[in-house]
């Protein structure tokens, strides 16, 4: 098997997470770090795992921008994007502005949100473009030092916005390199049949308890689910993006019903010890910006233009966005 | 003319306002104070007010409780109850808890929201209880110390829960009398035919700003206005309210059009000098207890009761009680 050549960009907890087990997997793996550039350059990145227990991850390489990660002519089979995507304040594609890479070399997105593709297939549209889902429960909480749960899971598929597109066989084999790479690092990867499906069943969650438990006054999900009628809001915002979610994959998000699915998102966060800090609410307490175009935006321009009512969400984008433009300003 | 006894409850910006007027007008007032006690009785309110001047009130008689204000056997022909509306902290109808006064004492509840007199109603179901509806422009910036703007207005009626009431020529003396106190105060003051439908028409503003401004990260009039899709969301939220008060009045709530209702509510705010800080929003910032009930609860309580769909207050309210626990904790 060829060493798998793999640039990761986004250096926070799901990049570092991504990039070691890559590294253990064989792989050559490089990674671009901005603030934490310094550290992870001298040093590296010390990890606290309950999966894999503590390590050490050196990457091969590391470089404090992505043009200098391709200066030396250097190739890439794949670019990891692990950063935020945040449209509103840049484009996310510009984080490979000014960067000379192959028509062969694969953009793999690690994002959350619907419709974050478009802006890197918009800037490289000759590049084959994975879009993958990350079940991974992960923050650096200082410079290199990264704590990461029981979960690593990742599905990935083909970004295909050409209905007439489909698997060749070649990039079957792309993709199944990949999965590969993966596994051998100990991390669950697959292929995915339908990674928008995948993407809108995981955007169920996001919708909802991200934004929300910013606009309670900054509560946890514990603190959230003790309100009186909290717990009914947050499932009929569920139940709107699952509506439009639908509509847009023209079959139903997952196998499982209504009750089913609060009974997987809500019901085990009930009394759950840690509670969880939703990564929104997490940038809210940094004041940094929050993830809601690809997370909102993107979902309620799906329901108008598919006639889709979605009155929860338009309410709560609204208060997100006037949250933010004050702790912005 | 009789000299009218009143007894003022509630000696913040609106009751003092009030009180001042009325004394002013030949009522003999007396004022019940709590927090500000010790500074009324010293030494009475000083007033700053662009209507009327400069000037100080010092009620004909201050107590430090309801209970004291009866204590001699005092009587009086009106009792103005000028406090908030809290029901889910206390009953508001307990102000007058322990009481004793005549039958022929009137309530005259000066407070906002929907379904503010049911609580007198069944405390005192043997007095009459006017509701009254207040436009004034007016704070206690400190312990005696009252900043009033250009404008105060009073529209009240008879509290009339038995559809076969009416004003009988007794109850019609009685309105105009307590008209006349405030006309000969200087304060605009009508009986209104159709009381519940100018509450319904206040609390379209009151219901959509104030929780608005809290639940935007803090946000002042202008801040509100100035942020992009907002005011349209305001727009909404009005339209909810208008919707549930015309099928609780079985009327409109105004001869305007909604456009108009915007022209009157919204546009004069855009960039208005100074910006408005609703009570909400002051209450939020001062950690009190915000009027969530009234304004909003009782609000959803009858478009459910109804069937009128109000999902952006049903939010905006759910939101409101997170926000209030967190900082009441």
């Amino acid at each position: 098997m060829v060493q798998s050549k793999i640039l990761v960009i986004g250096a926070g907890g799901v990049g570092s997470i991504y990039g070691w087990r890559l590294q253990i997997g064989g792989a050559h793996v490089s990674m671009v770090c901005r603030s934490n550039f310094r550290t992870i350059k001298d040093v590296g990145f010390h990890i606290s795992s309950k999966k894999y227990g503590d390590g050490s991850f050196l990457p091969d390489m590391v470089y404090s921008s992505a043009k200098d990660a391709f200066e030396d002519d250097q190739k890439y089979d794949y670019i990891l994007v692990c950063t935020k995507s945040l449209p509103n304040i840049m484009n996310p594609a510009d984080v490979l502005k000014g960067c000379k890479f192959a028509e062969g070399t694969v953009i793999v997105l690690v994002q959350n949100g619907i419709g974050i593709e478009t802006y890197f297939h918009d800037a490289f549209p000759q590049n084959r473009i994975l879009s993958a889902v990350a079940y991974i429960d992960t923050k650096q909480s200082k410079d290199g030092l990264i704590e990461h749960g029981e979960r690593n899971d990742l599905s990935f598929g083909l970004y295909m916005p050409n209905k007439l597109e489909f698997y060749t066989d070649q990039n079957r084999k792309m993709c199944n390199d990949l999965v590969d790479c993966f596994i051998a690092g100990g991390a669950g990867a697959k292929v995915s049949e339908n990674i928008q499906r995948e993407r809108w069943f995981k955007v169920i969650w996001n919708s909802s308890f991200n934004p929300i438990s910013v606009l309670a006054g900054g509560s946890n999900s514990t603190e959230l689910l003790n309100m009186d009628g909290m717990e009914n809001m947050i499932k009929d915002t569920m139940l709107e993006t699952i509506s439009i979610g639908e509509a847009v994959v023209k079959m139903p998000l997952s196998n499982f019903s209504n009750e089913e699915i609060f009974g997987m998102l809500i019901y085990p966060l009930r009394g759950r010890v840690p509670p969880v800090y939703p990564s929104m609410l997490v940038d809210f307490e940094n004041k940094r910006p929050m993830e809601h175009e690809v997370i909102l935006k993107n979902v309620i321009n799906y329901a108008d233009e598919l006639g889709v009512k979605t009155p929860n969400l338009k309410v709560i984008y609204q208060l997100i966005l006037a949250v933010e433009s004050k702790y912005l300003k």
